[in-house]
C-alpha cells in the first residue's frame, strides 16, 4: 500500500516504522535537570574525557548510537542509513561521531529541527521500502556552541534574558519495520523556511515561532485533527517566550492550545532553581528528551499519541553581521504508543 | 511495485523520476572555462550585484532554481519538497537563498557530495509516493569559501600544488513522477564515511578518493554492472590527484575505469590555460556540471546512461585545527537517458 499524501507538507505513513530502541546522554546541567531520570548516562565533565569539547560533542553522538544499538540488539551493519546533523560549522559533531560505524549516512542540517528532521526522513525511507532499519540522531553542546556562535565560555559574557541554554545532550532512535510493540511514526510534515524579520540572535524563540505555527497549522489542517487529539503537542526549543508567541498565534485563530501544548526546551531544566533564562535550546535539547522522556511516556502507554515539531534557527554568525534576519524551520512528526 | 533494494547502500527506482529541468549558473572563472557554452548565465561580478559574497552565493540559488522552474513551467507551490544544502556555516548559501519560495525544504549537509545526496533523496522521495516533484539544489561560492575555510582573499596567501578552486557555481535539478522524455535517476547509492587518515586539508582529492572508491564499488557490486557499461563514471571534484587515486584503487582489484572514468573537477575548467591547481571543487562543481553539461549530452543521447557519484570532506577549520584527519563521503546516482 501506498503511503498517503495528505496535502502538499503532510505523509501519512502506511506502514508506520517503529521506534524499536532509543538513547540519550547529558552533561552535568541535563543530569541535575527535573529530566534526571530519564537520561541514560550524563556527565559532570563537559569534556566527557576527551580533550575537546567538539571532541566530546562527537563522543556523545557516538555513545548514543551505540547504546541504542545496543538496546536493539542490533550490530552497526544492519543499520542500512543514519540520517543525522548537528549545529557545528560543517557538522562535524555528526562526521566524526559517526565515522567508525561504517553505516551508510546522510548528513542533515535542520538546526535545531534535527530530530524532526531525521525522524522524518528515516520514517519516509522505511514507508518507502528503501531501509528495513534506520537510525535518527543529533547533538549539540553548551560549549562549541557557545564558542561558535557567540563568545567563548571562558570570556564569562553575560546573557540576554531572552537567550537561550544550548542543551550539552545527544540523542538517538532507531526506527525499523517490524512489528514490534513500540511506538511508531505516523504522520511526517516536512517545513517551509519562514522568515518574518527578527534579528536578534539572543531571541530565537522569537525568530523560530513563526515556523513552528506554520507547521503545526500545516499538520492539523492536512490530518483534520486538532490539538486536543494529541497528549501533547510538543515544540523543541521554542523556550519561553517563543512558545508564548506560538500559543497566542493559535489563540488568534481562535485555537487554544491548552496545557498539553509543552516545549522541550522547558521541560528539560528546572525553570526557578536552575536560571536557564528563557529555557534549554539546542539539536541536543529536543533529541535528548524525545529520546528519554517522550518515548518513555509513549511506551508506557501514559501518553496514547503526540506530535513531535522541533524548530530550528537557519542563521550564522555570518548571516547576523552582515545584518541578515533569523529564518526559522520546523519539522513535525506524530508518534503513536 | 516496490523499488528493490539491491543492497545496503543501492536501492533500483521502480518508477525512475524524470529530471524535468535544470539550470545552472556560475561566477567570471566558470564562464570562461571549457564549459561555458553549458552555463546558463555567468557573471564577471563574484558579487552577482549583492553586498556581500554569502548573498552572493544564496543569489546564485535562488537564480538557479527559478530559471529550473520557469523552464519546467513550474510554480514554486507545484514542487513539494527541495533538499538543498552548501558549504557554509550552517548552509546559509542555502537557507537565505531559497527561504522567499515556500517550498517544504529539507536541509542537508554533505560538503561537495551534496548535488549527489540531493538527487538521492529528492529521488527516493517521489519514487517512494512521497512526493510528485521535487528540486535538488546547491551551490558554492570562491570567495565564502577562502573566507570561511582559508584565508580571505585579499590576503592573497599562496595555495599548494594538490590545493583546488572551489566553484563559483550552482546548480538545481527538477525531478518529476511524470513520464516525460527526460533523463532519469535508476539506481541511488548511499555513501558511508569513509576516513584513511589523511590530515592535509589542502589535498582533498587524496582524503575523499577513499570515499569515492568505497561508494562506486558498492555501486558496481549491488547493480552487478562494471564501469564499461557507462558512457562515463563521473565523480565531482576529486581534482587531479583523488581522480588518479581512485583509478589507481580499481586498477590494484584489476579493473581498468578507462577513458570514461572523469571528474567534473578536471571538466570545468581549462587545466593549462586557467591555473587552477588540482583541479575544481566546492558543492557547485559538481551542481553545475550536472545541470549544464551532463544533463545536456544525456538529452541529445550522446550518452545513454551514467554513473555521477560526487564526493564531500566533511572536514571543518575547527577539526583540522584540533589535529583530525579529513573523514569523506561519496553519494552515487545513475541516470539514464
Amino acid at each position: 500500500m501506498k503511503s498517503k499524501r495528505l496535502g502538499r507538507q503532510t505523509v501519512a505513513l502506511s506502514n508506520p516504522p517503529a521506534v524499536i530502541a532509543s538513547a540519550n546522554i547529558g552533561g552535568k546541567m541535563e543530569g541535575q535537570g527535573p529530566l534526571k531520570a530519564w537520561f541514560d548516562e550524563w556527565d559532570e565533565d563537559s569534556f566527557f574525557g576527551q580533550k575537546t569539547w567538539e571532541k566530546a560533542e562527537s563522543f556523545m553522538q557516538k555513545k548514543a548510537l551505540q547504546r541504542a544499538l545496543d538496546r536493539a540488539g542490533l550490530s552497526p551493519e544492519q543499520i542500512d542509513y543514519v540520517f543525522a546533523g548537528d549545529l557545528l560549522n560543517q557538522c562535524i559533531g555528526t562526521s566524526f561521531g559517526l565515522r567508525e560505524f561504517g553505516i551508510p549516512f546522510y548528513g542533515l542540517y535542520g538546526a535545531c529541527s534535527t530530530m524532526g528532521e531525521s525522524l522524518a526522513l528515516a520514517a519516509l525511507a522505511i514507508d518507502g521500502g528503501f531501509a528495513e532499519r534506520c537510525a535518527a540522531m543529533t547533538s549539540s553542546h553548551f560549549c562549541t556552541a557557545e564558542r561558535q556562535y557567540r563568545m567563548p565560555v571562558p570570556y564569562g559574557s553575560q546573557r540576554t534574558p531572552t537567550a537561550q541554554w544550548t542543551a550539552t545532550a545527544a540523542g538517538c532512535a532507531i526506527l525499523s519495520d517490524a512489528a514490534d510493540d513500540a511506538p511508531r511514526v505516523t504522520y511526517v510534515t516536512c517545513g517551509k523556511i519562514v522568515d518574518k524579520g527578527i534579528t536578534d540572535a539572543s531571541n530565537m524563540g522569537a525568530a523560530m515561532a513563526p515556523a513552528a505555527y506554520d507547521t503545526l497549522r500545516a499538520f492539523f489542517r492536512e490530518t483534520g485533527t486538532a490539538p486536543e487529539d494529541y497528549d501533547r503537542v510538543i515544540t523543541g526549543d521554542l523556550g519561553e517566550l517563543g512558545h508564548a508567541i506560538v500559543r497566542d498565534f493559535f489563540a488568534r485563530d481562535g485555537i487554544d492550545l491548552g496545557e498539553n501544548f509543552v516545549d522541550c526546551g522547558l521541560l528539560l531544566y528546572d525553570r526557578t532553581g536552575q536560571d536557564m533564562h528563557a529555557g534549554g535550546s539546542g539539536c541536543g535539547c529536543a533529541a535528548s528528551v524525545f529520546n528519554g522522556y517522550i518515548l518513555d511516556q509513549l511506551r508506557k502507554g501514559v501518553w496514547k499519541r503526540i506530535v513531535f515539531a522541533p524548530t530550528g534557527a537557519l542563521l550564522s554568525p555570518t548571516s547576523s553581521f552582515q545584518g541578515e534576519s533569523v529564518p526559522g524551520i520546523c519539522h513535525a512528526v506524530r508518534v503513536d504508543a
